[in-house]
């Protein structure tokens, strides 16, 4: 795929100086950008390398316009907007696929798939399932019944779907994702466990990204719920009855316990846990390897972690920390005689 | 699945309040039951949901009795495992199967397959394998040779069991989950590593629950060995010879380093590690995101986390973190001069 | 797989003591050892079963030979190595295989298999892949489009591979492992998220091993890249553009955010986290369950973790964690009051 300058200006909104007429075939970075190449300046760091680089065509904010030998420009004030507004265009042509079901897939007799489907190989699906226009599912993925995948949503290969799962739109699950697993549930009968059965679903908007080995577990009477334009990255665990907002990005390895709503537009750094039965409100951010116990009613940061020290400092202090409540029962102490 | 009210009662060993003939079809929170469901209360927060829920029956402890305004219930001490064994109950209809292998299974010509189990699509099976009564294999399921499953023992889609796996009766393996995998085990060769073979297997117990995406590595020479009744949540990281004791239970995210022995009935809770080479006692509970550096041996709770707060709260905290042993010293100081 | 003492001290460069023509067929613990069993001694705790093994030879350092009761003897300055080589060796039948490509595998015409490799059942291969001599591709992976995998790799059974991702020699990915899924990066547009494609591949050295369900995403625009000799434990997150230097060896549950550097030399305990555009010296060693924030550019042991405590000390000392840069303040008072 390749645009002119004056198709990726009119693309991104952003406004165009130098030769629309530029042919763009590719996006890099500044310092490996070559002819046909647009690059891209988001960081202050590395505009020094807008004097030495060799792309055809740059995407920048204008503060850094006057640093820039390079005459085609597209000047915005969101250049790592217009970069994934560009880079996208430049690379549907690879999402593109030509629709159709391997030979080797099985697909059971009341499943609906869409003419403008492609199933891949050893492809399995259940009973009633409703694959709808544009819908991609790669090599080797489950799909159980009673599922719906809604239209231009992709599967990569080896996903696994459950029984009862829906998805919006153009949703995208990276491989070896799981949705719809058993929730965690289990009754103490004096000390061993009765499993309570999980017979809720997972109800996922559109334009949701769910990554490499992420799980999301079905509820267990009511649904799980993942809403619009929500991002999980990888290995991410989210239990039963979890509602997430739309919009909320969690970045890789971050586990939600049972039950916890949390609000739109959040950011969850990676690592993270978040307790059970809580109630997170919109626009919070939450730090990495960062705890949450408690909910949490106010937008903002929040952190909880201990970052590393040389090994020696954290002894010391650690033993230190395990005297906390002593040193400040003794501080109060040496307060009160003072005063 | 449907039952009568004095069904449900004999199941549960619970008291019988109002019409025993009354048919329940289904279980559902008090909030959202409709007729022919049965409600449960569990929490005394909802209490006041007794007033209005349009539940036929409800499960509850006699102290809300006073309180519930539908006359047909089910009084017991622990209406959770109640709402646990009425559940299974009323959803057994849905884990029945009928046998048979599917025709694109690929089956060894040395495997034993029961009957009575039932074998999907695209199931790989090595030789000497031996696949007891009730079994089922959910599709895209991989299992090497010389492995065992007991009477009952179900996998979900897409799990593999690698060479010399056995499970006990009635396990249950999520999609995604891998047994077998080689323990991380190498020797340092002047600064390159060195593989060392995992030769031992893994024995599961009966009644074990293995989540979604969770991994259990083989022995390195003896067997990784997981007792009877164990319940383990998703994207758990259990390392080569670490051995787990009877009805213990760990939440998401988790991770037991190498021959480590976790005692019975522990909980662990999520987001958790525990260093190598650890003895920890019987009914040990560790908190979520708490890391365990040391054998435990009492009975109890244990927690190393730090809470989340707001941002600049933790900022202006860890920068005495890093000074808490100088503080201390300097505390001792003024106590010194002080006396 | 059998050998005689003689051969396996020549394999380790050990010191051979007894009978050289003393037959060895298997390797195990000092406890359980058997006839025709080696065992080893890498522990100072266990130096008194020297006393009580059964093992037809034993692999011990010189400063324990004289408690050795057995005569036939490999003694070296490392015996956990000498131990890795013997045990490899042994095992080394088991590794090997018939070549060829099960009739259910699903090639592309345009990829090449080496007619030294095996490809095993309902494996799906794309097109223009590489597969070099020696390759075994376990039941159910997936590998995408213009992969290469070098000598002697092996794929376990459900391995997934997007495309365009090349391994070296000798590679080992486990089982549920997922290289080259999409690097987690989004442009905001007013708070929604616009998805950057990632068009960079991964490039593995020679000699990785890449462990069970452990994730490692394509670059976005350049490639990810792992060096030789790196070890990934299980579910870790290797995020895009990650580089991680030779030898670098990483235990079970970690995750590296994007563009982060390490070095080669490095050991990253289990539950650890390492953020983003960071830059990791050579010979840096972290902690388990540490969050590294800043980069590190000397060599040497990093730890910020909170070990785990009775639950009674642990609260009170966290309220105090909360007042710490109260307590540092008012400390200060104290001591300015008293000057």
């Amino acid at each position: 795929m390749q645009a002119t300058l004056s198709e990726l200006a009119e693309i991104t909104g952003a406004r165009l100086e130098g030769d629309g007429s530029t042919i763009i075939s590719g996006v890099s970075t500044l310092s490996d950008a070559q002819q046909g190449d647009i690059a891209f300046l988001t960081n202050r760091r590395y505009r020094l390398q807008l004097q030495h680089t060799h792309a055809s065509a740059v995407i920048l904010h204008d503060d850094f316009v006057a640093d820039c030998h390079v005459v085609n420009r597209l000047v915005t004030d969101n250049p790592y907007l217009a970069y994934a507004l560009i880079a996208s265009y430049l690379a549907s042509e690879q999402t593109q696929f030509s629709a159709g079901i391997h030979p080797n897939a099985i697909i059971a007799a009341s499943a609906y798939i869409s003419t403008a489907a492609r199933i891949e190989a050893n492809v399995v699906i259940g009973e009633n399932v409703v694959i709808d226009d544009g819908v991609f599912i790669g090599a080797g993925s489950v799909i159980g019944k009673d599922c719906t995948l809604g239209t231009d949503t992709r599967l990569c290969a080896n996903v696994t779907l459950y029984d009862d799962i829906s998805t919006g739109k153009r949703c995208l699950f990276q491989s070896g994702s799981v949705i719809g697993g058993d929730g965690f549930g289990f009754a103490s009968d004096n000390g061993r466990w009765v499993k309570i059965p999980q017979t809720g679903g997972v109800r996922i908007g559109n334009d949701v990204e769910i990554g490499v080995n992420t799980a999301v577990d079905r509820g267990a009477i009511n649904d799980t719920i993942i809403e619009d334009g929500v991002k999980l990255d990888n290995l991410i665990q989210v239990a039963h009855n979890v509602h997430i907002g739309a919009n909320t990005a969690i970045a890789g390895s971050t586990a939600i316990a049972g039950s916890t709503s949390i609000g739109s537009g959040c950011t969850i750094g990676g690592c993270s846990g978040i307790i059970g039965h809580l109630e997170i409100a919109d626009n919070v951010h939450i730090s990495a390897m960062t705890i949450v116990t408690k909910s949490i009613s106010s937008p903002g940061q929040y952190t909880g972690n201990m970052p590393a020290m040389p090994h020696c400092d954290w002894s010391k202090n650690m033993v230190r920390l395990r005297q906390l409540d002593d040193i400040a029962r003794r501080l109060k102490q040496l307060e009160n005689g003072k005063t």
